[in-house]
């Protein structure tokens, strides 16, 4: 007897429009340049975009893709596709050009909006995405460059040309809304589609008081791209609580430019993977400066080592980690700090920062045994992570769905108060005389190392154990890399005894993934035939 | 393709036993006992309970009745009942015996969980709710009363026969969970239906950042009733974020009490309507003494004067507005206090104090004017105000549903920003000259006089203007009343000056509801034919 209400994005819209009309999306282009409007002008443009979508005739359930960065025309993107019923398709430039053709072919995408920076790669790419009817550049009218592309034009040419009214139609809550291709290391990427109902239920659990816990009063700048699973939420969920949004656009990676927009418009609260995290941190060290604005911070999509987190802590930034997947929407748990670190020990604060946290409400995780048995969440036990929830993917686009919890390929701990720690890929896992290693402890004790850039583990065949960790080591100062034996006496009592890396290697740097994540299926192509002494 | 995954009061069960097993859950007693336990303990008695219910052979769907005091018995119904697939019916034991005995009868009861005192009650109506197969004393067995009451048990007694394994179904999430009756001053009590969606959704969102924003590190004490609209959430929303829970019992008014509660179990957050508050507030005051933990509170239930707010603002405790109906499950806005609110002068920071709040994302509102137009959100314009969402009924239990936007019978104001402010009921307005006078607002002025306890306004008929301004007022000091040229002259500037009450009167206390609320229409009855002079 409760109204038949159905979430909705445009429910996001109207409540945004209700208490933040006057809010500010501010956009930083690769130029330097700087563009500013509020939700009202931002939701007027989306009208039209609707209005535009319609006029082109881009069917009502059509796949549209994006090839772009963080700012309002992305944003704008983000509401008038979904909102009209289409699924609002973001894809990473990043990728592969071979994987970007299977995507959009995949995909079926109907149209495409993109950077003006993107079109050669999609000029080289031309003849294998037929299915694409239209592309539209994102840029005003006389930016348009040429192009062997068809049916080009130029995205403020389209919505000059359409009508501001339009009426957001009530769609059941079910209905895709979103497409994310995760790049998994093995086979083809596969697409994960999220409903509206997924969108705004995992924004009101990320917005909840003890996880990412936006408010009105909040700064919100996502250097994370929206092509990484929307910006792990934010065009949305600054939006539903009315927050000022700042988009960064392309120059993510320059310190100097993101310290200055920080301070410029008093960023509050900011995403990003570590590596950004580090970049700030080594700039604000190197060149001085400050950024007060910013109390809070979230890394994620990678493992980010304690000393980053104490780097930023000392900027006075609270970094917290978060935990997710694209099939989760992305985000799975978050580490909230809470008052209660500051009275633990050194030792077990640092612990307490480095898990993923606990699990949003309406995420349910259990770890197993390699028979499937239920492990007890007492810290120590580690098994293969499964979860459940509402914004949890059943199946990839194309592709039957499945029935029970999702495999989520990480192996973790629980503590009793729902702490959640990952300790390995499942596939990383070292099985070492029949017990598991986990890698990333081993990586997360050496990287605190003052000489240690970077660092990853791999498990190694080994005649007598079946597999023995080998430590491989990006060191800060190439000249003097640290030895394997410094190493190890700097391990002693940082990890059991019997997870000893055998051997260290030094590199350069380490082999990444589109996604930024270090690619251990590289390093153990190259290591696997490894000589042990 | 996110996975098909019911919201549940059992995944609210399930999540707290995952971050909060071992967190505490303390019940106040009248006898002054204290009685403690965990989230983990609480759920293997729901569990206990629920096998209970099925042995009593009490249907799957049934309406199970309580008439009690916040502890945890109750808390346990609460799950117990709806995760068992049944309805949790809170019964106001305040109404009047013949609304009790129909509210029973019209929910057709199966049930009855009574606290010991209310025995009394239900044996003078025992002859009216021959529907109620049983009737379960909370208590222990050796606590039970002699009653006339056919089959009467002890709640401890049924709980010590049951098994504490239970599978709970999976169940729709449009299922009804819990059933609440409005006792408008007119007709016959009406019964609001919630489901679990509507459930968690309205606890997700009141537990965003911005709104209640419960945190696990809270310590929780809702003085409000269960058996008012489910302690306004409380039960779940504390839960849903594995913060403590403190239930005082029955001496919610006691405030020597509850000032003590506070203080021994370090409450951080509470709830309670204005009374309540005023009540320690003038204890505080009396007495001497601090409550150093409590930083927040809700006030909610009926218009809190600003001096009340400022009060406890002196005491330390942020008083927060906070606006809903059983209709509405009951919060609809909220007014969570900004750090910009002290930059504002005193008159419209205040003002802004007064303010029911924004909207909570989810739910919609509109004002209206008599011809059913939307006005503007100029924080001016006043007009009905209708509401909608997915925890806003859609009819009542035992009637159609209706379609569309609920009628709220409030009037309101929204300002640019979304703060709504509740202006008048609308059958309270006075219609003086064509215009409208809101008597909520001349009570709100009137009430920072030092000499009025409490004020009421209503409209009474005039020859000349259809209706003026009757203002009703509790003196301070019964011996002193403030004189009405005395009561103009303070209101002069702080209402529009057709505003001013024509007439004042004095009585020893206002006619109130059994929900706390005063009576206007009693007021009416007894001035209606006033005698201007």
């Amino acid at each position: 007897m409760m109204m038949n209400f159905n979430l909705s994005i445009a429910a996001i819209m109207r409540h945004a429009l209700t208490v933040a009309a006057e809010t500010e999306i501010v956009s930083l282009f690769a130029d330097g340049n700087v563009h500013r409007y509020t939700y009202a002008q931002a939701f007027t443009r989306a009208r039209r975009l609707a209005n535009a979508l319609d006029a082109m005739e881009c069917p009502e359930d059509a796949r549209v893709g994006t090839l772009a960065w963080n700012d309002y025309r992305h944003f704008e993107l983000h509401y008038a596709v979904p909102c009209s019923g289409r699924v609002c398709h973001t894809i990473n430039p990043k990728l592969f050009p071979e994987q970007i053709a299977y995507i959009i072919r995949h995909a079926q995408d109907d149209v495409l909006f993109v950077d003006p920076q993107f079109l050669p790669l999609l000029e080289s790419l031309q003849a294998e995405i037929g299915c694409v009817r239209r592309y539209v550049v994102l840029c005003a009218a006389e930016e348009l460059p040429d192009s062997t592309l068809p049916n080009l034009l130029s995205y403020e040419t389209l919505l000059a040309e359409a009508d501001d009214d339009y009426h957001w139609p009530d769609l059941d809550e079910n209905r895709a809304s979103g497409l994310c291709y995760t790049s998994g290391t093995t086979g083809n990427p596969k697409g994960v589609l999220t409903s509206h109902r997924s969108t705004v239920l995992h924004g009101m659990a990320q917005n909840m008081a003890d996880n990412v816990g936006l408010r009105a009063l909040d700064v919100v700048m996502p250097m994370v791209p929206m092509f990484h699973v929307n910006a792990w939420g934010m065009p949305y969920n600054a939006a539903m609580v009315g927050a000022k949004l700042v988009l960064p656009g392309p120059r993510v990676s320059d310190a100097a430019v993101m310290v200055r927009l920080i301070n410029d418009e008093q960023v509050s609260f900011s995403l990003a993977v570590p590596t950004l995290w580090s970049n700030i941190s080594n700039h604000l060290d190197a060149q001085g400066g400050e950024i007060p604005s910013l109390k809070r911070a979230v890394s994620g999509g990678a493992a980010c080592p304690l000393s980053l987190i104490d780097a930023m802590g000392r900027h006075g930034v609270a970094l917290e980690n978060g935990w997710g997947m694209t099939e989760l929407s992305p985000m799975g748990s978050y580490n909230r700090h809470q008052p209660w670190y500051e009275e633990l020990e050194k030792a077990p604060r640092g612990q307490q920062l480095l898990k993923s946290g606990r699990a949003l409400f309406g995420v349910e995780m259990r770890i197993l045994d390699e028979a499937e048995r239920p492990l007890p969440h007492d810290g120590r036990s580690s098994g293969s992570l499964q979860v459940r929830g509402p914004w949890v993917r059943s199946g990839y686009f194309g592709q039957a769905p499945s029935e029970g919890w999702f495999d989520t390929g990480d192996v973790a701990t629980i503590d009793p108060r729902g702490y959640m720690l990952i300790t390995d890929r499942i596939k990383d896992v070292i099985k070492s005389g029949g017990e598991w290693i986990c890698s990333v402890e081993i990586e997360n004790a050496v990287m605190a190392h003052p000489e240690v850039a970077e660092a990853a583990v791999i498990g190694v065949p080994h005649p007598r154990w079946s597999e023995r960790p080998l430590l491989i080591v990006v060191p800060r100062h190439a000249e003097t890399p640290p030895s394997h034996q410094e190493l190890v006496t700097f391990l002693e009592g940082r990890i059991p005894k019997w997870w000893m890396p055998d051997a260290s290697e030094h590199l350069d740097e380490l082999p990444h993934t589109a996604t930024g994540k270090v690619s251990k299926k590289t390093l153990r192509e190259r290591f696997g035939n490894y000589a042990w002494r």
